[in-house]
């Protein structure tokens, strides 16, 4: 059964049962019930390029993802992906993702918009004042950012996690816990996420008249062999930290690994906290000592933020809100008591 | 500046100047000079829409995502879709991600097809008698398969690992080692690679007039916790194993995790070689005892796929081949002789 040959059973145009199918208002509620009931009669399934002529909508959501060769950031991509997945399955809409260099996610992000495939798009990898807001306010598409930008005004729709007090709540157990000597494994120091746990980081040590020495922070992409190296930088310093945040597991891994090869007992002679996306090959419960970390589910924000977009390319009315989710703060074996 | 400037420019139609860029022979080599000259000193970049209106083609890859909530394998396909970005990003295109529910591929395989949005298509966790190979050669899009089709008459293009040998060469490697109980932690039953690995093991194992036993067997999703489900499994039987294959080191993550809780000494009391899909958290090396694998990047197998698809969409004439590469079998600490 196709398109013309449920138009000619149902003496209705083509048009019109398309656009009974995607809930367009102007068709009469009779007409759409008539619609309904001869699709599941018939097991009619719309075709896509048939719909979207009729309605004019692509049944499809876009993003850039950053790739360069040796560009280590697809575990993270790929979950949020699989979020966004999740969500578009459920709504048979399908995903539009344009690779571009990571220096020109900007210019990846207008051709995408440009060319016509998709109906909504998700802004991510979000940076501090980022210019592609200004950019997306000015197209017809709506959006949704994951993550927000310091320094531009805030009126676009997001869904982010609170950074700066999951790092904040996660400095001040270790702060608890005697530690007075705290490092930092970062993100790029470009990014929002990372410059807002810094951020809660620096409160938190500020409470207890404690600074954060530039030595003690490291920035770099998200990888275990950069979260390796930032430790065993930290472990050489002559007063080395006695506890560490890493803002992911992948991070941590590295990180975990320089503690191990220095002959040094995670949890006892140094802590770690991580912050876990919720990775599934990397589950901070699985360490050899289990990590205690702020969790939020990269994957739950990917399905909310697809839910949310399709929810408006059906009914124009739907308003695109701003959320911002609390991290878990989760205590594992990896945190204890600062040597003495 | 965009097309109509450019064109106004060089006094040439707009539709001869995508031509040109896209290659069309029709162009003469004096006027693709003149065009290609033009567009390095303007720093024009063909609005996709445009192009696409004037050549027909979306400049896109397509290709089907398993999805369903708790589905794990988006590790795997998330540094395959890295490889296909990899060759994307440098030729301008983009991809086309269908998510899919499990038991719908072939369906959403061919939403996807009919949707005009993709000038080729990726067909990927193929499974042996594949249904969608007779259902791509019935339409005009060129495709790749990632992997072959046991049972369907192999006349297709396909870049694919010689699995077989792969897990021939792993079993041999333990067997001179004097086990003689070899376990296998496998992919679904129902995937061509699993077939196809399960037998090169099998075919090792006769050599030597030994027999796979179907309780020595596991086959499951890729996630750690299904490797560590299997590993127990195999350590409660009255005669464990004393060596394991693993078709990813995702499901070596949780048989080396069982072998620990059991207090066994990996390369010592229990050998594994893990199939290693080059995924970047997941490296074999960095393992506690670093594991033998047998090794071929997965991330390398989408990006000549892509690259060889965008070839073909701008020549028609280029053909597709078949490609079996070699893994590497890499000795690492994880095999030792047979306890005695």
């Amino acid at each position: 059964m196709n398109l013309k040959e449920l138009s000619k059973l149902l003496g209705l145009s083509q048009t019109t049962i398309s656009r009974a199918l995607n809930g367009y208002p102007e068709v009469n509620a009779a007409t759409r019930e008539r619609v309904l009931k001869a699709v599941k009669e018939t097991g009619y399934r719309p075709n896509k390029a048939a719909q979207r002529l009729a309605t004019g909508k692509a049944g499809s959501i876009g993003l850039v993802m950053p790739t360069a060769p040796g560009h280590h950031s697809d575990v993270h991509f790929g979950e949020f992906l699989a979020g966004l997945s999740e969500a578009a399955v459920r709504h048979d809409f399908h995903l539009v993702v344009m690779p571009s260099d990571p220096d020109d996610e900007a210019g990846a992000l207008r051709r995408l918009a440009a060319s016509g495939n998709v109906d909504a798009l998700v802004l991510a990898y979000m940076r501090s004042n980022d210019q592609r807001l200004a950019m997306l306010r000015s197209l017809s598409l709506p959006f949704i950012v994951h993550g927000r930008s310091r320094g531009a005004e805030e009126d676009y729709p997001f869904v982010d996690i609170d950074n700066e007090a999951a790092f904040y709540e996660a400095t001040k157990l270790l702060l608890q816990l005697g530690h007075k000597r705290v490092a930092l494994i970062n993100g790029q120091e470009y990014y929002d996420f990372a410059i807002r746990r810094k951020q809660g980081m620096v409160k938190a040590l500020a409470e207890k008249q404690l600074s954060l020495s530039p030595d003690m922070v490291s920035h770099s992409a998200m990888s275990d062999d950069c979260g390796l190296a930032a430790m065993e930088r930290f472990l050489r310093l002559p007063e080395r930290p006695t506890a560490v945040l890493c803002s992911s597991t992948v991070l941590a891994l590295g990180a975990v690994r320089a503690i191990n090869m220095a002959g040094l007992k995670l949890g006892e002679d140094i802590s770690l906290i991580a912050h876990d996306d919720v990775l599934p090959v990397l589950r901070p419960e699985h360490f050899s000592v289990p990590l205690t970390t702020t969790r939020s589910a990269l994957r739950a924000a990917g399905s909310r933020i697809a839910e949310r977009l399709i929810d408006r390319t059906k009914h124009a009315e739907a308003e695109l809100q701003q959320e911002l989710w609390k991290a878990e703060l989760i205590v594992r074996s990896s945190t204890g008591p600062a040597p003495a």
